[in-house]
């Protein structure tokens, strides 16, 4: 992952979408929106970021969970 | 506040500094950066917008909390 992709993962719960209208109207660099729930075989792929729950945002390596929706073990 | 200013409450402790990074790099509008620990007369403010812990962002009227640092009754 460059500095300048981040990747958004989240499950479509209500905390997740207002969490994703802010990413996508604020964030200034591309952003993937991932969601796990539709794209299971990523949820590996968020774990070894270190993401715990729902909705995150990695950026830069560093993983910034954004309040809680979910805890990927309940996706 | 409009919808074009973020407010971002921290506590400067590691994950505040952390996140701070990432508002400062990548949120595309204006953000008022406010140590809560040094502006303890703003603590109340915070909490009128939802704020419980800190680092947190505040913009369109919605509170994000950013991992998790300090609650707000320990600062």
């Amino acid at each position: 992952m460059t500095s300048q992709k981040a990747i958004f993962y989240h499950a479509g719960c209500p905390v997740c979408q207002e969490a994703e209208k802010m990413i996508t109207n604020y964030l200034n660099c591309p952003v993937e929106v991932v969601h796990l729930g539709q794209n299971r075989q990523r949820i590996d792929e968020a774990r070894r970021f270190g993401v715990q729950s729902v909705p995150a945002l990695v950026v830069d390596s560093a993983v910034y969970h954004i309040n809680y929706g979910a805890g990927l073990n309940d996706i």
